[in-house]
């Protein structure tokens, strides 16, 4: 890692990866479905620390040559009382040249949200971290001097999931006096957005302060903040006119794979330099050995990785956007 | 705790108790503020989960008889690594006949919500959990099966920061049509509120279910969900409009003492009942004993406390609502 921001390492490692996709690292221990193979927790005599390194450490063997950025999601190693395994992770993929995204979605104020900035940048080391906005700037205040520092920090705007509508969908208007309810509003365009939008103005604020935004003239037509957002796979139309709002600011993109997204909805999110955005996908990569022999889950695994790029690379060449 | 719900222990908790205060166990090390004293950092030999649990343990010991609940915020148990004296306290707590909301603030979907809230009702056995409410019913679901079996969610309304208004006092429309911009629209009474009554209005929908509706009729006028919302102490007006909206709903109100609300500022959270708000602190209980003898910090603890739950109380009678 060369560059003093995050935007610009990132970009650096899609540039020599020639890719976009994004790993979430989501450990699994148990159940009927996806998880880490019994080989694996054999090996480990039940110790979940121990199983969640080997695992981690094979797929990022065989995934960390064409993957940028690893996402792991901290719930999963809070589940398993399994923080040695992630900082161990994080060491890892640092090593192997590449940079973490911890999903942790921290959301709070003051000398709290200080204590969780240090607790995810100085105690575990991640490169970003995703952060929910419902607070307003005082809940990314307390992270700015890390993003000055180069850390980046990803807001959600608009979720994967079928219901998150619910509440970010809802039409809202930026004015501040309460008019009368039951009456005639005159609404100016652009002032009544749905919540989304909201969301993505004031990323778009934060992100703009210079010290934020990265070298563009070396990379691109221009350059990108270390404040980004994170926008659904499966919304690619709300995508469009995000894209449309922030620019500049990187997209994490789930929802790719298991949560049904493709590589057609995705293209929305990328802009014209192809950069801007990246692609994640966890249980597709994670558990990609499930039809296979479990003592090739990192062989699986990498493959599924190379075709998911594979996809993403040819929409970008399709609709004209550079694919390195 | 003898009932099947976090609502009706909690009001168990309130009445036999005569209190409805809510201490923040918030360990902070070094730093020139509000810390844990030396004395206990010397004897527990810098080592942090020892110190931390040794605090806790004090402040638990001098407040518990006046306390229904108790509110450790993760974020600094993870910044100091010090998970396991967060789980010790957590079992002091209900050895000490007390109730545990733990402050983590979680929101995600699927698995990972699963994830979360298996960490904090199986790992670290708390009564109840904040949650943010952004991503809508998606958010809530993972965490139902947990709320019938009697644990509690308090889900974000409209937080006690400067800048909550940011976003949540954006005036939005309960419309899934999106109606042409530019254009007068006329907004029928009711359907244009800010975001954080939607928010609230969100958890009355997901409070309702019966089986999280506490015994009514033996507490009071009727039954509280085992849902609930964060009102800041800061913004009384809109908390009077809040507790309008969701009467059955309990309502944690942050932000008394350090952040500047007064007995005053909480007295709309309260329903006539004297039920239905817990009022929370944390600095200004834990650090009370700044200005004075530092090995006395427990017995400064236990005055603050009382003097915090006297001061609610007198105020609860002036109005007119029980003060149990």
């Amino acid at each position: 890692m060369y560059h003093k921001l995050f935007s610009d390492n990132l970009i650096d490692q899609i540039k020599q990866k020639k890719s976009i996709i994004c790993i979430g690292l989501d450990p699994r221990i148990g159940g009927s479905g996806a998880k880490i193979p019994q080989n694996i927790m054999e090996r480990a005599k039940n110790n979940y620390n121990d199983a969640i390194w080997e695992f981690n450490k094979e797929i990022i063997d065989h995934t960390c040559e064409i993957t940028p950025i690893f996402k792991p999601q901290i719930a999963f190693y809070e589940q398993y009382n399994a923080l040695d395994a992630l900082k161990k992770t994080i060491d890892y993929i640092h090593k192997k040249n590449s940079l973490v995204l911890l999903d942790a979605k921290r959301n709070d104020i003051g000398s709290t949200a200080e204590a969780y900035a240090s607790a995810i940048f100085e105690n575990f080391k991640a490169d970003a971290v995703t952060v929910n906005g419902y607070l307003g700037s005082d809940g990314i205040t307390p992270f700015l001097r890390y993003i000055a520092e180069g850390k980046g920090v990803i807001v959600l705007i608009k979720t994967s999931n079928k219901s998150s509508g619910e509440f970010q969908d809802l039409f809202s208007l930026s004015i501040p006096n309460i008019p009368p309810s039951g009456i005639e509003i005159t609404v100016e365009k652009g002032l009544l957005v749905r919540n989304y939008i909201q969301m993505a103005r004031l990323i778009k604020e934060w992100g703009a302060n210079p010290n934020f935004v990265g070298e563009g003239n070396s990379f691109g037509k221009f350059g990108y903040s270390n404040i980004g957002g994170v926008v659904g796979a499966t919304f690619p139309e709300q995508m469009k006119l995000i894209r449309k709002e922030i620019p500049q600011n990187f997209m994490l993109i789930p929802g790719y794979g298991a949560q049904g997204g493709t590589a057609k909805d995705i293209i929305n999110g990328v802009n014209e330099d192809g950069l801007g955005a990246i692609i994640s996908a966890s249980r597709s990569i994670d558990y990609a050995y499930q039809k296979l022999d479990e003592t090739e889950f990192g062989a699986a695994a990498g493959k599924a990785a190379e075709a998911m790029r594979k996809a993403i690379n040819q929409e970008l060449e399709k609709s004209g956007k550079i694919a390195y």
